[in-house]
């Protein structure tokens, strides 16, 4: 008998070919898999809220899989995370209702882009900020930024070559912060962005775009029109993947039982 | 004509075999050798203040080379970093006397030691902590770091087969500070310690007596026990390698000329 859970989970995707399986390749959703395999002797299939790309990172995917599982949940966590390597860690697993699904039942989705403006390169962070030599006015990315908020079709911020149903989404925040930094000629920022939803490459291309209206070649203006046109061709450059983070993952109360982490199925 | 320089440098110890030059191995030492190298056309022996070991890190190691170099010594540093790896940045270049020596004219260094406590293993952080997964008792650590303060004899402190020719060394500071962390299950420390120099190993097996100590397993006078015995098989294990970081290394006034990193030679 199989018994459906929800995993929370944590990655550092510098050295995964991505979320989703490749042959050949070391891939998130493939390591997962094959520490299930190991621990229950099954194939199991793991699936992930979306499908992070090569050097994305993420402080809290969400997955949904059925597994032949006797133990509490915690226990299923720590002998996932016994198999796992440094890289990947299961930071929570609950019981899920039957059916429960990762991409199906999300509502919503954080993520947060980080930037290194300025200074020497940062030989503890180049694998999770984009390094920017020229500085940028953040007052303009503030305000740009706040254009995008609200329900609008986002086709001009998609991958080109993408097919989803309905390229409408609705961007419930996005906000620009500064973090620590030790060092005063380096300033370091990110960018979150939550919507329902997100197109394929909608947040690279948001940054990239925010950071040349940061740069003062485009004014927050700019923004509006990629709206309006729906034209990929006039936004701004993808930002590199390899500083991109999935926050979290929202869903309905239904599929957030949050029960006792140590009970033991009937 | 050659022109002696003073770098400080700064890496991310992970994926090298230490400082010191090896065969067949990728070291910083040899790193920095061969952008020398490429730069110049000629052989350049770059002395550090220190050989790291393997996996230790630098925020601000300390090298002296003379090289041919008839630009300025910012322009120095920015063509070595353009030579460089991703992991490891000349954070600054000076003119220096010569006969400067990075070894031989050091007065002090710092070291910073990372812990993580409690908490499932960060994904972002495993190459920067020891993971401790039981309590430790920060006032005990506190008050054994207390006891390390002065001019010992730290012998009892030292590797095993280390020949130093003294083993007497002035501990000006021992600290143990909080460091940020989002998850209240899990705590950051750093403890970090100067002194006018170090024997072989000497910070880790610091550290590996300090966690003992901070985990109850002695008191904070065992510190006076292996102080007085001289004997190193006495004090605790040796912290891992991973979670070290060469913070700063001193020089008296005279070594330091802080000369404008614009100005080329005569």
């Amino acid at each position: 008998m199989t018994r459906t859970f929800k995993l929370t989970i944590a990655y550092d995707g510098s050295e995964f070919a991505g979320w989703q399986v490749q042959p050949g390749k070391a891939t998130i959703q493939g390591t997962l898999q094959q520490a299930l395999r190991h621990l229950t002797g099954e194939s199991v299939q793991v699936i992930g809220s979306g499908r992070t790309d090569a050097g994305v990172h993420a402080f809290g995917q969400v997955a949904s899989l059925s597994v032949p599982w006797r133990d509490t949940p915690r226990r299923l966590a720590a002998a996932l995370n016994a198999n796992l390597p440094d890289t990947i860690v299961v930071t929570s697993a609950e019981d899920a209702p039957d059916g429960f699904h990762a991409i199906r039942d999300a509502v919503s989705k954080r993520y947060r882009y980080q930037l290194q403006v300025g200074g020497d390169r940062d030989v503890f962070e180049y694998r999770y900020r984009w390094h920017l030599h020229s500085k940028i006015d953040l007052e303009l990315i503030t305000r740009a930024a706040g254009r995008l908020i609200g329900r609008h079709d986002f086709a001009g911020f998609q991958a080109a070559g993408s097919d989803r149903r309905t390229t409408t989404r609705d961007v419930r925040a996005c906000e620009l912060f500064q973090q620590p930094s030790t060092d005063p000629n380096r300033l370091y920022l990110a960018i979150e962005i939550e919507a329902d939803g997100f197109l394929y490459n909608m947040v690279r291309n948001i940054v990239g775009t925010l950071v040349e209206i940061g740069r003062g070649k485009q004014p927050p203006e700019w923004i509006d029109q990629i709206i309006e046109s729906g034209n990929r061709d006039i936004a701004g450059q993808t930002a590199p993947a390899h500083a991109l983070f999935l926050v979290r993952v929202g869903y309905p109360p239904s599929a957030n039982m949050s029960v006792d982490p140590d009970r033991a199925p009937k």
